[in-house]
């Protein structure tokens, strides 16, 4: 298929990274509409060699797209990606606004991709700690039943936006010599700072992050009431999100077993050497594809339990590129069905 | 007491903590001695208004030494510690050479304060990231019995040493405008990144530091079969390190009881309110004394699951302030002993 693809959030974090991995991935496309919000009069973005303007979102700028991918707020997408669906477009959606409902799809392709065939008109990308940890898990539960799940993260400011990221900057250069100034409307410091809240805190003690990672990663894994617990972590990294993760399951599981999983699994790999310290570091994950997994140990009081920690870039599997791969998909079925 | 008192490593982070701690809090000290390793002659250290010269250790500079405090790695404790003891000195050590015989008291005044009372040669002084663990667990335990915990901590540079904290430095400067450079060894580097290994590797596939959580956490707590696992991982922040914890006991633990146990503990500092956002950080723990615990909620699965998230400065509580404690309380003691 090469139709008309619509990117909405072009000019953020995710947004440019979907344009560069549509560019990377050489996804055929015959026209590419980019959209974004603020001051754009004037303002392109280069894409294959040629300079795309970006506009602003309207419904005349909807007609004729045959997929969007929103890489936007909640509130972009809860207004504008009914109103795509309506205009004929298939929508991937990067915001957590549409994940929490029933009907609708929320994929990792290497997962649950099976569910893409049907052609959703809206498929929802999850959340980009949850996706590195599923990933983890997901030929792990298909040798032995996952009954509790422990995640303590260790999430890059990218995953907070280019806004924050540039407070990170600026909080390190001026950290430099001096305590870092504190964040917008006095939050902690991103820089030489560990902040325990990411999203707002829920009625339960659990930040919306938190939430997320319990909420998804029961829907992806297809395990509606696993007990799963997490803590969400801003470091200051820039890209590539970490996790600490305790699974446990209904019978042993041997490290040894677990790495021979996740070797055989698409887009893993195993960084698992402590005699020649080789690990995951969300700095050898930024601007790769891969999620990387290691540090596999055994429970040292129950063998149930495995021990692991894995790392991703944010931005790529945690968001653009696994809304490129699902896109890639949907591109796929459909060029079969019409066959 | 106003005797005779030695401090090994003066020159180091936790040395020179040591001292700041000693002139704050007034201890009475008649004379001080202080030895260091490396090239020494000449170099003086400001204490209290005065130059006090930094030596070599030496068989000779142990006599009339009342109290040694040791805040050396663990080749220097084991060579010199037990000749500080038969010169007659008390020993408070920071090293982990002495933490696991049985013989040798690990303390937390707050805590096990009570193996003080016998006046002991040496007392060993526990992992850093250990002591804000259990200083948060202490006052649960009382109230209901620990059946299981996870750990996985968020552990500053400071914690590796003075040259770990340069390394930070030059590469955070490095890290502005470019990736962070190596660290030593081709080891991943501090700046920008988080890296899952603190000490080196234990055949089990945990490192030294993640068995020092476990192993410290049961001799101080008194609970020698406490299930325990702990992830220890390193983030760029200077001082203070941050952990999150999930304890499980033998009943439901409701948070507001866990905050009024925390309250009623001396050395712990609940910050803890979520609506305005007030939750420990390491940058506000730096530079204070007390432990802070917050983010305290109920493991969504399980009501006998309790999380939550400390904060403590690693040079102060977690090693110089600690080591104080137990000499002031040694030294009490001792003065009640000659009444």
């Amino acid at each position: 298929m090469s139709g008309c693809v619509g990117v909405v959030g072009a000019t953020g974090l995710v947004g440019r990274t979907m344009l560069a991995i549509l560019a990377e991935r050489q996804v055929p496309i015959a026209e590419l509409r980019l959209f974004a919000s603020g001051r754009l009069p004037g303002r392109t973005v280069e894409f294959r060699g040629h300079s795309i303007p970006v506009r602003e979102l309207s419904e005349a700028g909807l007609q004729g797209v045959d997929l969007m991918l929103f890489a936007a707020g909640n509130p972009v997408s809860e207004r504008w990606a009914p109103l795509a669906v309506a205009a004929g477009a298939r929508v991937v959606d990067n915001s957590s606004a549409f994940r929490y409902r029933d009907e609708i799809p929320l994929v990792v392709p290497e997962i649950n991709g099976d569910l893409l065939e049907s052609l959703p008109a809206l498929v929802a990308n999850p959340n980009c700690s949850t996706i590195a940890v599923v990933m983890a898990l997901a030929p792990l539960r298909r040798a032995a039943t996952l009954t509790r799940l422990w995640v303590a993260t260790y999430q890059s400011v990218s995953g907070a936006g280019g806004r924050a990221l540039q407070e990170l900057e600026q909080g390190v250069r001026a950290g430099l010599d001096g305590p870092p100034p504190l964040g917008a409307g006095g939050a902690a410091p991103y820089a030489f700072n560990v902040v325990p809240q990411i999203a707002a805190f829920e009625d339960n003690g659990y930040t919306r992050e938190e939430m997320k990672i319990v909420w998804e990663t029961r829907k992806i894994l297809d395990l509606p009431s696993l007990a799963v617990s997490a803590t969400a972590v801003r470091v200051p990294v820039r890209v590539g999100h970490a996790a600490a993760v305790r699974a446990e399951f209904d019978r042993p599981f041997d490290p040894d077993e677990a790495r021979a999983h996740w070797r055989a699994f698409p887009g893993i790999e195993v960084v698992d050497d402590p005699a020649t310290g080789r690990y995951p570091t969300p700095l050898q994950a930024a601007g790769r594809d891969a999620v990387l997994v290691g540090r596999a140990r055994r429970d040292l009081a129950d063998p149930r339990g495995l021990e692991f920690f894995v790392a991703s870039d944010n931005l790529r599997k945690g968001a653009a590129l696994n809304a490129v791969q699902i896109a890639e998909a949907l591109m796929a079925r459909e060029a079969a069905t019409r066959r």
